[in-house]
């Protein structure tokens, strides 16, 4: 057998190696003839290497190194040359040195790829990509993001394992519990009419291993579900999924600190400072209006309910009277701006049901704008205050219900960055949200729903609130928000069974449903649960902002298009009638007629 | 909120702890009144301290003590003090100490759980221990197994990054492909009438990544088989997935080893001693009769085709003349063995189908058995030279086809060895078992299989074989075994398009499954494919032998059961018709109602 060993890769060859006896293997990344001479760039994962093809030094292993094609695979003995005075090239870590070739032996000929590996600028249409995945991994950028996404697992385990949590792999075959998303179904052989579910996420598994005693449980666990893709989502996705007992909230967050830094030093070489910020859900509502906001930028959000109650302003004060609120923002520098520009602030904002934006310029010491003249000269003093305002800001109002000010002003905030570029790449700030509502009211089933899980603890002194007033309790409970994104939460977990009852009982699932899908869970927490706690981080947003791109397709070795299909495989595919029989399903040739 | 945090865990409080103020929390093992003095041992993951109630020094405290129930979960702050000479358990770490109580909150009560929890050796019958997994693994042993498992993942992952191989996660939501065992199937709500498959091994996805230029990848991968189970499987079972571009099966071979010699040091802390031993799969046959001997122990098979043909022993001759072997094995001191184990050894193997044993015992120079008479002097001691077979020894010989032979007296050799305990538990002996037949007849299927799997490249030599003598030819390919049991497997790919098309072929896979099914990846191999080679390790195997156990249920957090149900969960189970709707599928009662 040929053997295929190389004695160094293409990546790692400097100036102290030269004289050496090497042999590299590789994609010919290039290949030029230049005055009868062939330079080969020699390619693998770790890097590139040139090769010299000098006629004057084997005619014959140059006239074979001239016919190769870009992407044959190749291995090539030879002796390492510095490079002449002047030749080197600073852009490549080899760039010092080149191959003088004994031997070339071609590994494997390549067909025209269908689209160019050796040129990252050309853009090629994402289908042509995922049907050749592969090419598109070889191409470069998906590769390194590869890269990234292993170091930040490997920082992941390493630090989970120093604080004494055992990974433990959880059932992929699970079941169809009631709360939540859509279920992937696996129908079973032996269980004719029965069916598996993919999970969702491993929450009750991990709840179930802390009643077993494991203490501090922790997967990066590949969880499943069937919904409607937005280009952020994906059938499959992964969660660094951690639980602990006998802890508290702010021993779980210190840990996720510790995570969260270990990856960034090993996957950026950045060092993150930690504690992080914290608000709770309420404060950060009315600083920011949304749970996520983006800190690397200021831009707050301000109230100025008591002001415009004081103003002649009956715009904001009717709004006010039917119980709505008003708020603010302040654009340094803003004035500049001109009344189109608003104007397309103001259409920005109507997709939310916002009917306008009122705005004030300040020039100097004045202000101006058609409803400067319903504010006294002290509410503009107490504005300019409030806000902060300098010469040459603008301030931006919303009035309307709390919920449309809120999301119209997160929303021009967010957009107002961006214009003005006042996000400075390369930082990462870090909030934790705390102190969620427990419930959120679905409007669609005309029930509670859980704003995280049913498992979350409500707080101790709020559980009274859940006969009361349910929509007012709050839990324990803490999400993770990077630079806009939430990248995980977590909460306090219900280790009281009768509690849990209960929580089960205000979501209105059916008497059946909860003891058909969550009877087991409900008498597992009869026999000694430690109150317990935990955080699911998401591996992929993780690894998105790690990687600086918006798709996440881009951080995934294979993934799935917005219909959830491999182009590459061409899955999801029919299967045989003796595969169905043995399932005991038939296709619904009906329903399929009804699309 | 009650601040469940604890100043150290059950295990590590030591001599030199001694008058800290300490909090402890975790679960009552057992308690006991003693002349008015409650002793409670709280139990957590990582061990048992013991809590002294006294009413001298607080009669409430130790009031509320004694009411305490096993398995309820409380926390106890108090003071560390040293046991009173010698009062000291040397069988627990913390035995030199004991903790003096201030005060006593109860977390959790606890029912009385359905099987004793603090006892380990009730034999507890398995589907109870299933049903309420989360107390098995409270019991104990499976929480130290899991352990084990984490550590030896952990030992895995840093070996493999040191070594440059990237962790990259495959597809669950994956392809039917026409090779191997029948596929888990999920169906697509987005495309009726369609399915993923979920994988039976990353196999395709690993070679693909080569293709793409990783050059070195690893998983620890969930993979799926829908076979009817034997003890030792499950439907969801965990393999360590490996695969390298331009090496040679030495490296491979060579990272293996220090694979496991880092699992065996970081799970066992033993030193395993490598390169490991290495058999053909002719030599192994040979000298074992199976691809996976156990080389904790002797007893080779030994064959005397030779000497049998210059014997009078007409059985003998007869099977020779009908083209069948003899082998024998020598069992040491096995001369003291009666007719009647004789007998039982005859029946046992009788199940291959063979029709009896010879046997010789030696008894100082002279061998007994009414078979000796048909062999010469001069024979009788090339036997004794052969079989090295001293005073006090048995001799038994098959003799049939080959096949019926090797099993037969493989399965003895085993027998004989657990017998007669010839096998030092804790001793660990790997073997690599190499150049195995790159194809076997399927007689029910009447055409060729891959020994391996379909990507196995045969050994350069052997190609003309193909066409001549397919079932001559052998391929690069490397079992590892342990104790007895293969743990794992691997080989060199084909990296040649038309060479993998030609085995295709071979395999009689037809032109539509081929197109439909792989031509992906024949499309794939087209671009520049790197020679590549990779193994798989079978975690949940590896992980028995370390907690050496026979029940594969024992390594694994949430098993399911022989009939593939998890019997803590219920699942599989009922869905609803509005689920199946949504698939467009449904359940085909006609063939219900035929089981």
């Amino acid at each position: 057998m040929f053997d295929f060993r190389r004695t160094h890769t293409c990546g790692e060859l400097r100036k102290n190696d030269a004289e050496q006896s090497v042999t590299l293997s590789g994609w010919v990344h290039r290949s030029r003839d230049l005055g009868g001479i062939t330079f080969i760039s020699l390619r693998d994962r770790y890097g590139m290497t040139q090769i010299i093809f000098d006629p004057n030094q084997d005619q014959k292993l140059q006239e074979l190194a001239s016919s190769l094609k870009n992407e044959w695979v190749v291995s090539v003995k030879g002796t390492v040359k510095l490079r002449a005075e002047g030749m080197s090239n600073k852009n490549m870590p080899t760039g010092d040195i080149e191959i003088l070739p004994e031997s070339l032996q071609v590994l494997s000929k390549a067909q025209v790829p269908p689209f160019v590996i050796n040129d990252d600028k050309t853009e090629v249409n994402e289908e042509l990509r995922l049907t050749y995945r592969y090419l598109d991994i070889r191409k470069g950028i998906i590769l390194e993001n590869l890269k990234i996404r292993h170091k930040a697992m490997l920082a992941i385990r390493n630090i989970l394992d120093t604080n004494d949590f055992l990974e433990v792999q959880t059932p992929i075959l699970s079941k169809s519990t009631p709360e939540g998303a859509r279920d992937y179904l696996v129908p079973s052989r032996i269980h004719p009419g029965s069916f598996y579910a993919l999970p969702q996420s491993p929450q009750l598994y991990k709840q179930l291993l802390m009643i077993g005693g494991l203490d501090r449980y922790y997967q990066i666990a590949p969880c499943f579900r069937d919904e409607d893709l937005r280009a952020e989502r994906q059938p499959e996705f992964t969660q660094v999924d951690i639980e602990m007992s006998f802890g508290t909230p702010d021993e779980i967050k210190s840990i996720t600190e510790n995570i969260l830094k270990g990856i960034f030093k090993a996957c950026l070489d950045l060092d993150i400072s930690a504690p992080f910020e914290e608000l709770s859900y309420e404060e950060c509502m009315e600083i920011y209006g949304t749970d996520k906001p983006d800190l690397r930028f200021g831009m707050p959000l301000v109230r100025i309910d008591d002001l415009a109650k004081q103003s002649d302003f009956s715009v904001f004060k009717s709004q006010l009277e039917a119980g709505g609120a008003i708020k603010g923002l302040c654009v340094k520098g803003g004035a500049e701006l001109s009344r189109k520009k608003i104007d397309e602030y103001t259409q920005i904002v109507s997709s939310f049901g916002l009917k306008g934006l009122a705005w004030m310029k300040k020039d100097d010491a004045v202000y101006t704008s058609s409803i400067v003249k319903f504010f006294s000269d002290s509410l503009l003093q107490q504005l300019t205050n409030r806000f902060e305002v300098e010469s040459g800001d603008l301030l931006l109002f919303a009035a309307s219900s709390e919920s449309c000010v809120n999301q119209s002003l997160d929303h021009l905030r967010r957009h107002i960055a961006r214009e003005r570029n006042l996000i400075t790449s390369g930082t990462y700030k870090f909030l934790w949200v705390t102190n969620f509502p427990l419930f959120e009211w679905d409007e669609e089933e005309n029930r509670l729903n859980s704003v995280h899980h049913p498992f979350t603890s409500p707080r101790h002194e709020d559980i009274e609130l859940l006969d009361q007033d349910p929509l007012k309790a709050k839990s324990y409970s803490y999400d993770i928000v990077l630079n806009g994104y939430e990248i995980g939460g977590g909460s306090q977990r219900i280790h009281d069974q009768k509690l849990q009852d209960k929580i089960f009982e205000k979501l209105k699932l059916s008497e059946n449903d909860l003891k058909e899908k969550m009877g087991f869970f409900l008498e597992a927490l009869k026999y000694g649960t430690p109150p317990h706690l935990g955080i699911a981080l998401g591996l992929d947003r993780i690894a998105m902002i790690l990687c600086d791109t918006e798709n996440i397709k881009d951080v995934i070795a294979f993934p799935k298009t917005l219909n959830a299909s491999d182009l590459m495989m061409k899955s999801p595919s029919a299967v045989t009638d003796g595969q169905l029989k043995e399932l005991f399903l038939k296709t619904d040739t009906q329903e399929i007629s009804l699309i």
